[in-house]
């Protein structure tokens, strides 16, 4: 059966230019070209192999890992590849290494916080991996309130040195990818004290190990801090456990650039402005929102492509059941998930704009649109990896019982990916961020302040209160200005709820402690209105290909009329729409289905996943699943002898009665 | 810091009497006895540690598992246990393995479908385990649909025996647990072809393994399936692959007590009625309520311990950081799922009232109330199955970062959980079998045909399609039979509104079809009413034990006004609320949370989990978590040696640029 394409009578249903779609999912031709060529890299490259993955102990799991970083790092060399293609090399390796820290945290905080001499000792050896570094914040009894961080780096004016010290056990560093066995360096966040006063947290290069031998410098106490989720997942990652022992660093390894210590010990904040720090932030959440369009995509083309092959019910006279995929049930699951991919894809390419954007404003002193941007970026963090992390798990359940399997590859996709809705800020901490930003907004609206930004409809704010939407027949709900005044009326009305209900409290911290769980639902209302006002946008935009438009309005009115079905209780309960109309959109959101219907696989082909970087039999290409199911079964170890290992100490002695007499 | 009990602060808030809540929380007195030694055994039995599980090999782990089961039938013989103390300490052991299959399904299978000859040759051998079997019923191909199954049993009238063959691939029978490795026997279900003509499926007892050396028999082709979900997880269940090719066993071998076939290979149908097997079916799904409700406890167990030790934000003046329970958005999303496990634990102890008041029917061959407790069972199913796997994974989220690692417990149970959603019946399938039960009722309704059970309230649909919610105030919420009347009156109606909308289509096979999205809300509606209601009638009983009753009113309100509010749009698009009225529920939830919290220690310590169920470090009884975390942490494999396996290889050239020579 070898050759055969299972989903080629699909494909040829398309009502679309696929090729053109993938130019359109991957932001340009340009980034297509660059993504393709390294998808297939790896995929031919046997060293980057991870079928076996989820069958390794932990060690040997570990161990293939730095196997697979030296060697992408010596074809990174070999093939002189730019940053570009280096990071969509690492990205289709697709397992957690320590270089994900060394690349994406340790080099850009170094870049971010340090002065131009410590950039230029110290950048060019981590370019070149002469040493390696690692993210050291979190601590074992701290997490979300950095501020509360008890590691203390206390300045020595006689040495001119900082002493690192671990004070407390919950001050021991905990989770940081890459520490616990390969990162040479950290930078280390610890709180700056001297003369005794206590400046706050900063960072701090500190060497760990020798470059020598590997083995930690004195005082240093370091391990990985054992299993996580999934089988491989995060297993093949060494996040660590760090401790200090009154460690001597000297003073020019604090981060300076925004804040310093002088030889004296004086402490001077320098002409460099603080909000860099929130620039830092949007970048990184900006590529996190990046990832959950990834991740959700491959979970999504896994499912669609099963719920194509997967047949169960429906024969008649004998013939072939009904493919899941045309059943409503998993029709009203599936697209709304193909969707939201798209959805996260446009507002992950827009939010790559806004930091631009942002970096050119603070590069210009001009500070007015961060609190905004900040606000945004966090609250589409919160909710692209939230409903990426659940949307994973759903498409694992879309696939029936073999979706159990680690050869489909969605167990380990969802081990991997949910940290995300707990790293670099709890999703509900930062939804609570995006709320004390919306209350302030709202506050402000009388005082003649425009909201700029994503913020901006609220400055029509009295229209939004009182407008009717104008809805009657199910086709109306196409109309995008319909969709999106349905949900400004919706975000505007939770959040000026919200704030009249804070206004009766006489201590407004009290209130808003009180009233979080209703903050975090309007801070949800906003998100969501950002996500489909950005898929909108995206629409207005000339995009070239046949079909190819109208294929992406059909899944921007999916995604709208989707969270608008899940979420009705918001839109009337505030009043912006009545029953006749929310039952008049779930019935358009029917008939979108059947026009998603014959084009689900050329869509989830827009993605442009090598079968390898898929890592799933489910979702394979061709759609030829049960035989390679069949084969896969038996690789697992379990299945190295037909009579299993313990049956002479265990099932023979259950079997013969003699288990009295038994050793176990 | 040994023999501190961290929790001892919270314990001392309860407000009422633990040890009955205990009692209420078992069932009965006896139960709460029986299990609670049973717990404590398997606890102080170093053989039944689990804390190393994750951390094993496949091929070790699977070993382990064989080991336990023998020590627990060594055990269960040495001690003469019953067979009701067999079952809690399998229970406790916590392990999936062949046991359950075993015990669950192979067991049931003889004694309900067998004849009485074949009960009286075969269970004695299962009783002693001179057998092991499993239960060979879903196919590569085919899970939900087994009318669908294709593996054959011809009939050879020559030789008086059936031909059991696997025809195609698909047909490879595919997930059964116990199968792969160790079950000797399989009740193998196949579709019965006498004289060339199809029967449809039935079961077979088919020997799979020679007793004597383990080996599979001629024509059997049997291994494990491969890895799935989880680090531990279902990977210590040998789920298997089986195929035959021409397999012969004697006629009298096929579970006969239903169908049989003669010696001539006449097909015969006994005077036992079909419905036996629906009988089953509500057994088996009680189980599956009961389980939820055990797994759902203990993931709640463990979130509200960690959430009464974790501290983040909030110290003043340098005072400890606030405690996480405290947090409205803490508690919103952590106490609705305390109450669901409560609720869950009532519905299911009704069930199995119902199962025993089923089964009486039958025997009288009073066959009216089945199609009723088919529904509500198979509805409770995917209700309480989808909430608890929801749920474990929230809590996973609620205990931040630490709840990733497998120390925390959480993992490991939702990866060993989440089949539930699946096994025994799709969640999906399953509320489409309730809606079209309900659709039924409704149409049933004019007809003068009273309905029964849990659908009893559809007779008084007259009354429920135009009531009108008395709520004026907040307290108003908390009265049970307002609670009710509007649970009532919405599912009412959105079964009304399903069958108008199906009674529009010309044929009323594709309008289900068509409208099945809707339906499964319609039938989700129908199942909350009935655990909100069973958990009201539990409140009518005589409760013994000071304040215990008091806090199941705070549990079944909280249960139900979260309900109501997740799922406010219903109640609003049907008018069954106001808006007004909906915001007041949400207000006396908020006052209902406050008055959870002193309790909530309390009502988890009520579930009598010992340390080794629990198997968390977050959840331990003693709250000691941080000294417990970081000691465990040095006991992965990869601390082994400080510097890591694969340094020189990998590590080192790196850092020293000599990767160009490297061999990978």
């Amino acid at each position: 059966m070898e050759g055969i394409d299972y989903h080629d009578g699909e494909r040829s249903k398309a009502e679309f230019d696929v090729e053109e779609m993938k130019i359109v999912w991957a932001g340009s031709r340009e980034v297509l070209e660059v993504s393709d060529r390294m998808g297939r890299l790896v995929a031919s490259d046997e060293a980057f192999r991870k079928d076996n993955r989820t069958m390794l102990s932990r060690k040997d799991l570990f161990k293939n890992t730095l196997r697979k970083a030296a060697h992408a790092w010596k074809r990174i060399i070999e093939l002189r590849l730019s940053e570009q293609e280096a990071s969509w090399l690492r990205f289709y390796i697709d397992e957690p290494a320590f270089t994900d820290l060394h690349w994406g945290m340790f080099v850009p905080a170094i870049k971010g916080q340090g002065t131009d001499e410590q950039q230029q000792k110290w950048l060019p050896l981590a370019y070149k991996m002469q040493i390696i570094g690692c993210y050291a914040q979190t601590e074992l009894g701290h997490g979300s309130n950095v501020q509360g961080l008890e590691t203390t780096a206390t300045f020595d004016s006689q040495s001119d040195e900082f002493v690192i010290h671990s004070p407390t056990l919950t001050s021991s560093k905990w989770w940081p990818g890459g520490l616990g066995k390969v990162s040479t360096h950290a930078v280390v966040y610890a709180r700056l004290i001297t003369d005794g006063q206590d400046h706050g947290v900063h960072g701090f290069i500190v060497q760990l190990r020798s470059l020598e031998d590997h083995l930690p410098l004195p005082g240093i106490t370091i391990g990985d801090i054992g299993m996580k989720f999934g089988n491989g997942g995060y297993n093949s990652m060494d996040n660590g456990v760090l401790r200090f022992d009154h460690v001597r660093i000297p003073r020019d390894q604090m981060l300076m650039r925004v804040f310093q210590v002088t030889r004296e010990g004086k402490c001077v904040q320098s002409n460099v402005p603080r909000q860099l720090v929130y620039g830092t932030m949007v970048f990184v959440r900006q590529t996190i929102v990046s990832d959950a369009s990834s991740a959700l995509s491959r979970a999504v083309c896994i499912a669609t492509r099963y719920s194509a092959v997967r047949r169960q019910f429906g024969s008649q006279n004998g013939g072939p059941e009904t493919q899941v995929i045309d059943y409503k049930t998993q029709q009203s699951r599936l697209f709304p998930l193909l969707a939201s991919a798209y959805a996260f894809r446009f507002v992950g390419q827009w939010l790559k704009w806004l930091y631009t954007d942002v970096t050119q404003r603070l590069q210009a002193n001009d500070f007015s649109t961060l609190p905004e941007a900040h606000a945004c970026t966090a609250g589409l963090k919160s909710l692209t990896t939230s409903a990426t992390a659940d949307g994973i798990e759903e498409c694992r359940k879309l696939c029936g019982g073999h979706g159990y399997l680690c050869s489909s590859g969605l167990p380990e996709l969802f081990a991997v990916y949910v940290p995300a809705c707990t790293y670099e800020g709890d999703n509900i901490v930062l939804l609570l961020q995006v709320a004390r930003f919306l209350m302030k907004t709202v506050s402000q609206l009388g005082s003649g302040k425009q909201p700029v930004g994503t913020t901006a409809y609220m400055g029509r704010v009295a229209d939004l209160m009182q407008c009717c939407c104008a809805v009657q027949k199910a086709e109306d709900w196409l109309n995008p200005s319909v969709i999106l005044e349905a949900f400004e009326a919706r975000s505007a009305r939770m959040s000026v709820a919200c704030a009249q209900n804070l206004s009766k409290f006489a201590n407004s911290e009290e209130g808003f402690a009180e009233l979080s769980a209703d903050l975090v639902e309007a801070a949800v209302a906003h998100c969501q209105l950002i996500v489909v006002s950005k898929f909108i946008e995206k629409l207005e935009e000339a995009i070239p290909g046949k079909g190819v438009k109208r294929q992406l309005e059909i899944l921007c009115n999916i995604y709208a009329l989707y969270l608008l079905h899940n979420y009705v209780g918001d839109f009337l309960s505030t009043g912006c729409i009545t029953p006749k109309q929310a039952s008049l959109a779930n019935e358009q959101l029917r008939s979108l289905y059947a026009q998603a219907r014959p084009n689900a696989i050329a869509l989830v082909d827009a993605f442009n996943y090598t079968d390898h970087y898929l890592s799933s039999i489910l979702g394979c290409y061709d759609g030829n699943v049960y035989p390679k199911l069949y084969d896969a079964a038996w690789k697992d170890p379990v299945n190295e002898s037909v009579v299993p290992d313990g049956y002479q100490q265990y099932i023979r002695p259950m079997l013969k009665q003699q288990l009295r007499n038994a050793r176990l």
